[in-house]
């Protein structure tokens, strides 16, 4: 279970990270937009492996096919299912896990689960299972924009102990975003970044980092107070991702250390309505949109795959040496900030059609 | 919509703040369990209003009545309608924000997505909405404490710039946080925090905080993968909390600063099964529980509803100045606790159940 | 669980049969309708036992109160919280049952489900349980009539071997399927009824019937593809009724004793659209509204409540002899109408939500 | 939306009738199952096309390709995808209905809902999305046989007005229904049904029938009590499917014209646990299965295409003679017999996993 998100514009994944293909399905397409395998493959693209010297070897050219739900360009209101086939898939390179978890993975978890493990980096543990999400998110994305003219830009704001400025005012672009390998648009800390994980490749290790995201355009109104907030819709998103350990908004925990006078988002003024003179809020008061961009934050642990040797046990409970084999990232960040957008944007085209079915602002 | 919250164990909750009542509706709770009002009422008390100089001066008694799917103090199987009457509503005290919307509440977005406005202090957005939940969750920690033996507690880890230390492996109990109003089990900081609150209160302001929690007793197995990984369902609840602006797991945000080495949770031979050496990781790996102590903290941002003057605009644009009416806390943390632990119930209680559905470790 | 129904327009029930009360909770009726107390009352009062010679003289006036979701006479857009409080509960009446099941009710497979059994006539298996549709329904006939100017209207068409002429044309209003106690419109054939159930009574025996109903001014498109079908939705919600055996639509069972040459309803001009010159599809093609009336029959059993003399067996196995106690009725299909007009309303309200959400016709 | 089907055990089905494949997805089937492509092949063998000269010529291979979810054989928990290349697709064999409705079928209501339309066969609305049903449904009767010994079996009880004695107690089986290709096991009944066929389809025209169904070995308990009835959850499914108009249960319409003292079904000892002397109740009682078999039977209009000339209207609304075109099947209910029970087995696991989730008979 646990393999469908949204309500009304809801996304199914499938496919093992060392089977015959990944996929998803999306239900909940309004009818009629204009989608082809081109709007989708460039967000695949930035999330593929082997794209730089900082991420895995693993060579997957990630060609999406679409098999149902659109015909002649356009949607037809069913179901659009999406696949994309694997093809450098070598599940004997994971053999060892077998008769040991490996460190802060799901081996140990997934067993205790299904009782049964995937012969495989994770199976549907693996990131590999994103895939999935970003060609979704991809189809949410062209909806937004065609639709709402929403745009959402996620970025690279820290690696280990690189932290860049915040920019979430500085009109980012996924142009300025990827004009570093490490996706972080402020170039002297994309440096440092870049130094970072390329010493930690080194010394067979891996180090964690933060993606902020910006969704400009949303329109005040959307999301759904008490328990389906915008908030928690995203906080769900961001959460369900491989590797993610935190996310906050706006002044996020900062604001935990604040005064009421201070973080106030005062209101003022705008085109033809409310705007606020500072957004602390992220763009969100009482769980709903209030216009202003929505900004948040999202934490990601370092990889848990690494060359370096680790001391750990085996399922007897004997002491083992674990040492990394398999293809793996030193630093995930860089590929998880398509992956993040597409989160965002599933939750946001949910929130779309909740808006369209209640008549907010109507 | 949004207000029903879970898959299995669900809470359905209604009822506006200067309304007749509010209360909620469980829809799966099993049958056969021994329940009482006697079960409930401890946490409503300890989320109730004017418990100390630090909270708000509403007086409400809170005293849940059960409406059915209880008979003889067992639980029937059927749905658990809770009811608690509001007894000291004073909508009169929110007039103003008729015309204005008060800075970094819900006013303004609720009137963009209902084009109405309860003439209240928010409606469903104000912290009176939290009543339903706490009283859900009190059943759904009958439930676990029953069934699986499992103990959740919470409490005030910071305050404004307060930070109490670590105490996640302190063996923290209820007795221990209530020792202080404040509900920091650090006396020092208890202390260092009652002072921030009264100084904020002082001066017609308020503070932030952050809520730390810990899961006992859950064992290897629980959650979904992909989506509804229980990370991703306890960040939901979380963020679904009014004022909350960030959740992190374990290590959390640090965790990205961290190299994998570092971070990475060594298995170790425990009795009868795998423990890790440290905790990291908060207990879930790959969105599955490990058996480890479950734990998250939750940043709250102060309270929007101040008393000092504050510059914003009305409905119309033009600038007014606004001044807090209404009763209201100077810091929502110590009285959040019993909040925090009510979700993390649900969300527990609900993946006891998907666990039972699907025979993990059968 | 299973106490929900819908999926934008969402209903939970919650209350025993002999317990404190019964009530329903609405999510997701929009904000800014007209909504009061007399809007619910009318159905409840044709719910009601006690109305006449042909019903169980339990006596309950079935007041309902709105504890949420409504201010100043108008939804709120959040959950509408509807109570109606027992009066007459008489729950040892029925203690009999807790030895012996009674034939062809809920009480042995209660048992075998929940282990536990409420001491009542059945708990939740109780008609009673469909006030809280009823009272519900009343509020989604309001939002449909008000946004859609949608009617309902259903009647018995047949009880036991009393078979009403076919009034799907006839124009029939809830005024006129009042006029007489049995609530079938056709004079003649309720006065046959009408003896019929009087016969039954008098031997302590109870009998079946079928209630016919139409939908009017449903537009075209409404209803979702493949498993949610307008059909489908229907169909779930009859079937959901206590008592129910069957529900066929247009044609229904005739259906398949016809040729498709003769089955099909062709197109002609109407105003504006296009209409069919029949309407053997009963308004619904290929799951979806085609603008024709809705139209469809539900068979419901005789009561399995009834006073003479039954063989039978205890739950040990031993033969018994069961007398029916407790009050009950010798026809339910006179109170069920209001009931299958409720349900009926629940699923088209839904059906409009999500019509809105997706945006057909635009 | 609309395209997924059940809560635990749930099939997500994509494809149009004349795209590139049809598929489906199932979450919530259990770790640890043996499952392969030849347990899912048979049904889709039975429901393909081009069987016999009672239906349509449509040559379809529908081999069933398993692309996740399934490791050496074993199911791993996670989802299960499959599909089935479509390869005598034919659009432009229905290139007239782009301009004038057929009658009957559901291209004036897709239309109507979507505002565009798929160049084919209805698209969705095609008896071809049920391969991802039949597919689905397969995976369900593996996990219900294997977990639970339940059965399954459905036959053609009707075509025309040719009626079969009743053999729900006959132990048919699968052999005994294909023994013809009409698939009635009353071997004189189906001679009677095939000429009807026959001489339907040489006057270009289309006959209906009924399938009954017969689910052994559901234990007592399973299902749940009011919105989600066994009875109900099984009409949805029912009347989910194509050219469906009406189903019942047990005794069905007729129970409506009996006495109670007629229709209860007394309880006799049976071995270990109360039995019931008859089944009129169909095996469900309160909506919860009680250990009889579940019997049901489901109306099928005749199929709406016909090659018979039909006076209809254009979408301008002027008056039209329409032909059939396309392939299509005289009479559907043969083919639709394995769609019948895979619907069934879909219903039936998804109530044996919310029966574990409970702990019902625990």
């Amino acid at each position: 279970m646990g393999n469908t998100f949204g309500t009304l514009f809801r996304l199914t994944s499938f496919g093992e990270s060392h089977g015959a293909a990944v996929g998803a399905v999306i239900d909940g397409c309004p009818a009629g937009l204009e989608l082809s395998e081109a709007d989708i493959q460039p967000q695949l693209d930035r999330r593929r492996p082997g794209q730089s010297a900082l991420t895995t070897a693993r060579a997957e050219a990630d060609a999406v096919k679409i098999l149902s739900g659109v015909e002649k360009g356009i949607t037809l209101g069913s179901p659009i299912a999406l696949v994309v086939w694997n093809q450098d898939a070598r599940p004997s390179d994971y053999a060892p896990a077998q008769s040991a978890p490996r460190p802060s993975h799901a081996d140990y978890t997934y067993r205790a689960k299904y009782g049964v493990a995937a012969s495989s980096g994770g199976g549907r543990a693996s990131a590999r299972e994103t895939v999935a999400r970003v060609a979704g998110g991809a189809v949410a994305e062209k909806f937004l924009m065609a639709r709402h003219g929403i745009v959402i830009t996620a970025w690279v704001s820290a690696v280990e102990n690189v932290q860049a400025p915040d920019l979430t005012d500085a009109g980012i672009t996924r142009q300025l975003v990827d004009a570093a390998p490490v996706r972080c648009p402020h170039a002297e800390s994309a440096e440092l970044m870049a130094r970072a994980i390329a010493r930690a490749k080194d010394e067979g290790d891996s180090v964690g980092g933060v993606i902020t995201c910006v969704c400009r355009g949303v329109p005040p109104g959307w999301g759904e107070p008490v328990f389906d907030k915008l908030t928690a819709l995203l906080a769900h998103a961001m959460m369900s991702l491989p590797a993610t350990r935190g996310v906050e908004f706006g002044a996020g925990f900062a604001a935990a250390r604040m005064r009421g006078s201070a973080h106030n988002d005062a209101f003022v003024a705008g085109n033809g309505r409310l705007r606020t003179a500072t957004n602390r809020s992220g763009g969100i008061q009482g769980g709903i949109s209030n216009g202003e961009p929505i900004v948040f934050r999202v934490a990601f642990k370092p990889a848990a795959t690494i060359r370096k040797a680790q001391k750990s046990a085996d399922y007897e409970g004997h002491e083992v040496m674990i040492e990394g084999a398999g293809r793996h990232d030193p630093c995930v960040v860089p590929r998880a900030v398509p992956v993040v957008e597409a989160m965002a944007a599933l939750v946001l085209a949910d929130a779309a059609l909740m808006a369209e079915a209640y008549g907010a602002g109507r």
